[in-house]
């Protein structure tokens, strides 16, 4: 066996003790008993330390030292590419700070649960402050030197910075603002679809349009949780999705997103299985696909067109006037709390405020102490309302619980590749809008699975992004087109 | 920190990781998606690796050799004697045996599944054979010399010898005949409980029922599986049952039997909580537990009073004529094929069959191929009938596919413990019945709880039963009389 096989095998085992550790959150989400918290998170402390310690292993920087990349396939060379970024990246975190990240973040998750439930910021400020003081201790010393927060970002989005993401942001945000300024003064305002809808329908429409979309039940499976969320990568990728009797497409639209996700695992080359090259490649390019799936194909007048006629056979008569009607009430523009709930034009003043917020709290500028009242007044700039109670504003969201910063901004990233992969896919399959209009969205997500998902980590995210739109560097050019476009038909500018 | 908080420190973290790789079980027999079982069988190899070099550590071999038991209190020798115990186990079996094992075992489970529902023996018989083989070099590698079989066994039942068990199955086997004789002969047969009972309903009142025992749903929850189990020790202890239109028995008493399974690990002490303490002692123990709650509780003429009134509100009038049929219609002898769903009349001579079988594959004397024929031939001499398919003969029980052989006759063991704290049980708590009567098992439950239950893994198996029983060795001469008395008053014998 050459070295580089032998890191290989180290590696494969390195990658499945991963899974476990990942289902292992999956299960402390959806079917974990409420009393087990304490003892998880010492099985999660224990995993990372077994997972630290792995990608720590001396053994790996003598074989990554004795490995001559010259002598391997592109395949090859992209697996030694990640082995090494990551073991470099490990090993700049002590053991110990990645344990106690592990288990403050653990129980971090479940106060955060509560908190959110009981509307009290205050009863999580501190643990909050704890996960802040760690990902800062964390922060240094990945930086080694250099910027803090771009240390953390780099583990979303490899080779992205803030500096640069803040320049798209800054492009962005101007139209952005305009069209909802435009699109909140329009005479024309879509009605809402009013009603209560059986929420175990929803769970099994959800099911039959993530099948629609591609979601591969097999080596899957569709649960509820607080957050929806997609985990695991090759043969066991599971999504979840919430409900609610009065919005049924939180439920369809959450989970079309998911499966996006998913679909960015399971679609992967089965020969990269449980090799580095067996996951997405970044943040950016997993949300770029959830959230094509989500708006720039889900939420189109074709495939709404579609749902509108699904959902009479499923949930009766529907009080909207047509087809018109439904698809103005599947992209509303309102004003309202919650990120992930957020339309199209409005979603990314979310993300920019989280990003803002976050790069504060890592640099020491903002203490998290304050971070209720640096949100309220950032919210209330930004939307022009006051956050009625902390579950819709500064507790709205996982993340910070968990560790993750520098997570955020690449949800507005993977927007604009999501822009640029949609006008690549409408020049590439032009009858797309005829097969959605049939609720079939597999030419337009098979595409999406050939040109991109199943390079899986063969290339970085940037080349990945540029090879499937055919040599077009992104840009926030085609997602800043394609909202233009669609929000003055919607409000009919 | 002395060289023992060493040891316990480190264990501590093996024991999470145990219970993670538990889960991970719990999972593949719940909720894992069918397609992902190749990849699984890779993520359980990779933490049976784990926790194979854990426990083969050099390191934990320094401190056994460096520490002084006799500096140690009761609790710290107890903890010591377990971890010097499984330390000389692991140390025998080959790191590169383990983790094929854990590989083979984890898709022969699979296999065992589909050939079950396929009715197919010879599918499954060179998965077995591969098992089979697997183990007889594990028993080898344990039994250095002594016998393999008892080297097999002492992993589930530390201290116990299949010579010693055969003695006392040869006192067992002619009375538990002659009373099956007299039973199957008697003019009186009680008639059983006919209808259908919505599946639902009898989920929740299991769940009812399942609480009524003692179980802590804060710290556990219920699952449907294709054989109900018990997973998991300390604050996170799951059950799985199964339901049958028909037969609502089958899903009440297998949930009362996982219970007192699932008690065994949660009444442990916490003080013991990932220490090699925190778990019940052997199977045998853990079995005392689980039929004791389900015969010679939860089949008590008291408690079948109180069931027969609380199925009469769940699912409307049945057709028994009074409380004394109903108690006849759950404490049928009937021919059957399947181990689980046996009377206690019978149910130690399927044990025995097993006990037997298992054995001489082990031994080299049976080929696995040759097991259908060796099996249905036994069954027939045993029980008088042809076993009429392989789900129905040797293909009915997950064990052997899991590479779990020794484990059997823990079942009849625990049988015979049960029926001598039965006796202790009575003695202590002279109203029991009277509780039972109305729906309440916690005075008895727990007595167990606090008299055995509680001490986990402090005492040695044969010497907490003693302690429970106060002072009274364990022997199959209550159980026998427990029967005895029991089916010739159901039977008018």
């Amino acid at each position: 066996m050459s070295h580089f096989d032998d890191l290989m095998d180290y590696e494969r085992q390195t990658q499945a003790l991963a899974q476990v550790a990942g289902r292992l959150s999956w299960d402390q989400e959806t079917v974990m008993p409420r009393g087990a918290s304490p003892q998880r998170a010492e099985e999660s402390e224990a995993m990372e330390h077994v997972l630290h310690a792995r990608r720590t292993d001396p053994r790996v920087g003598e074989w990554l030292a004795e490995i001559d990349a010259e002598t391997l396939d592109p395949v090859g060379r992209a697996n030694l590419r990640h082995i090494q970024r990551a073991f470099d990246r490990t090993n700049r975190v002590p053991v110990k700070l990645a344990g106690e990240i592990a288990r403050v973040t653990s129980s971090a998750q479940r106060s955060w649960a509560e908190a959110r439930a009981a509307n009290d910021f205050k009863a999580f400020a501190p643990v909050l402050a704890k996960v802040v003081e760690l990902k800062r201790a964390e922060a240094q010393a990945l930086a080694s030197g250099g910027d803090p927060y771009d240390a953390l970002l780099d583990d979303f989005e490899p080779g992205a910075t803030a500096t640069e993401l803040e320049a798209m942001f800054d492009a962005l945000r101007p139209r952005l603002v305009a069209l909802r300024d435009r699109v909140m003064g329009a005479d024309h305002q879509p009605a809402p679809l009013s009603g209560t809808f059986d929420e175990s329908r929803q769970m099994e429409l959800t099911q039959e349009i993530a099948r629609a979309f591609g979601y591969d039940m097999e080596h899957g499976r569709i649960d509820k949780a607080v957050h929806p969320f997609s985990s695991g990568s090759g043969l066991d990728v599971r999504i979840t999705t919430r409900t609610s009797a009065t919005d049924p497409f939180g439920s369809i639209y959450s989970t079309v997103h998911e499966v996006g996700h998913a679909c960015c695992e399971q679609n992967i080359d089965r020969d990269y299985l449980l090799t580095p090259l067996g996951q997405g490649v970044s943040m950016g390019v997993h949300e770029s696909q959830s959230r094509i799936f989500e708006n720039q194909l889900g939420r189109s007048r074709a495939f709404t067109g579609w749902l509108h006629g699904r959902m009479q056979e499923v949930f009766g008569p529907l009080p909207v006037a047509d087809a018109d009607a439904f698809h103005g009430a599947v992209n509303r523009v309102t004003q309202g709390f919650i990120r992930t709930e957020s339309d199209e034009v409005q979603y990314n003043l979310h993300v920019l405020l989280r990003f803002d917020l976050e790069r504060d709290m890592i640099a020491g500028k903002l203490a998290p102490a304050d971070l209720e009242e640096a949100w309220n007044a950032r919210f209330e700039a930004d939307f022009g309302v006051k956050v009625d109670k902390p579950a819709n504003g500064c507790l709205q969201d996982v993340h910070w619980s968990v560790g993750l910063f520098g997570y955020f901004p690449t949800y507005s990233l993977g927007n604009v590749y999501a822009g640029c992969l949609m006008k690549a896919l409408r020049n590439a399959v032009p009858d797309v809008d005829a097969s959605l209009a049939e609720g079939n969205p597999r030419p337009a997500t098979g595409w999406l699975a050939e040109n991109l998902q199943r390079h899986g980590g063969l290339y970085e995210p940037r080349e990945v992004i540029t090879r499937a739109c055919g040599g077009v560097a992104p840009s926030e050019g085609p997602l800043l087109d394609y909202l233009e476009a669609k929000f003055s038909e919607v409000y009919k500018l």
